[in-house]
């Protein structure tokens, strides 16, 4: 990869325990990985942690110094288990105070006859930072520095990082291509190590699957030049060709 | 939780640039959580890091001296990605030297005449480690000190995990149940932090969905205790209807 440029960089943190038991699903990593490559940003860790205040604090506490941004989810609801916004407040060293902005941005969701004080406490947000708009189900997340809070349900941590791209600095999109193969992975090896050497600006990463009961493997290349992954593509579909194996997938 | 009691903790390390750029969706740890679960381990954070030795070194090193176990899944194949098994070499200050009961293991998976120098290469494991047998495809994982080094397809991984579960010592198994409801979390929250004061033994979270264009709330409990697993799930169904709400799904 290319050293010359300094990359921005950044970190997920997943706040929860649902996904530390295996009962729910992370669909959040992947996605941000997604918007991450389009921005131009390298996502670079991603922590799963539990709903404890100690570790939500050392966890984004470190993360935030050694990457560009931070993007957390999970743990800002009502409930007494969320208790990433209390945290979050405490690691900036901020007071929380009742948002104004997000009140009348609940109002408008829920009506202001409903709006309880369990569903206030949602606009509780640490002084001084920046509110996140929650086009779904009203209820804000907030940035502070290069801190994203955001919820754990994937569709509205979806709707909400769509609008904070406008808020992050990226660089050349990450371009991507992958070539599909029935060969086994040890067939390919040294042929995709030369390849590796001849390409370094392309990350070639090899993956092998099981489909159907058969063996395959995917090649992945990335890299931010156009020019370079159509010349890398072309050239890996060739050594699998010169290894008289079928290209079963495109780029 | 109960404070009195040491638990045997756990950590997962997924290595991948696949899982960060969101174009493979991990499914690994969610598997290793339901079986920490059952084994009465508890897993206490994940990571997911890129294919690059000195993030792979930092992290496992990191991990292995504060977590009872690490397993960390990806990067043990034939392709020039492939580095976990030399990092963690490096980590524990080891040399590398082809493992014969790894040799006759794949001998007997592809076949004496199928070993190419490619496939022979994941033979090679740290002077010392003890094997994991790997009953789906051959190559075997590794285990030095309380580092698993595990491979990042699912289901080979699945069956390696069986295959150390007998090394691993864990405590009681985590017994959880779920209430599910159309409730909103603002309705049930006041009730559920008294829930949760009432029963500290019992993790209480409360997990919002979507489903079907409607929100609910999946109240899920968490405990070593078996009756007061049923004691707590009985209070949550109580509060649920003592506000007017329905149970949709029973424990």
């Amino acid at each position: 990869m290319d050293k010359t440029t300094h990359h921005i960089t950044a970190c997920v943190v997943v706040i929860g325990n649902e996904i530390l038991s295996g009962r729910t699903q992370d669909l959040n990593i992947s996605y941000i990985g997604k918007c991450c490559d389009e921005l131009g940003i390298r996502l670079m860790e991603c922590r799963v942690i539990p709903d404890v205040p100690e570790a939500i604090l050392a966890t984004v506490d470190a993360c935030r110094r050694v990457f560009d941004y931070v993007f957390t989810t999970g743990g800002i609801g009502p409930t007494h288990d969320d208790i990433t916004t209390a945290v979050i407040a405490r690691l900036f060293n901020r007071p929380i105070e009742r948002n104004a902005a997000a009140v009348i941005a609940m109002q408008s969701y829920y009506g202001v006859d409903n709006l309880n004080e369990a569903r206030l406490k949602m606009a509780d947000i640490p002084v001084g930072a920046m509110l996140i708009d929650n086009p779904v189900s009203g209820a804000p997340g907030f940035q502070i520095e290069n801190v994203f809070v955001l919820p754990g349900v994937p569709i509205i941590m979806q709707a909400m990082f769509e609008g904070i791209t406008d808020r992050l600095i990226g660089g050349a999109p990450m371009l991507t291509g992958s070539v599909v193969t029935g060969l086994p992975e040890s067939i390919l090896a040294d042929g995709l190590r030369e390849l590796q050497n001849r390409y370094p600006d392309v990350a070639i990463g090899s993956y092998p699957f099981f489909r159907k009961g058969k063996l395959g493997v995917n090649i992945v290349m990335r890299t931010t030049r156009a020019a370079t992954l159509t010349d890398a593509t072309a050239a890996v579909i060739l050594l699998i060709r010169n290894l008289e194996g079928e290209v079963i997938k495109m780029p």
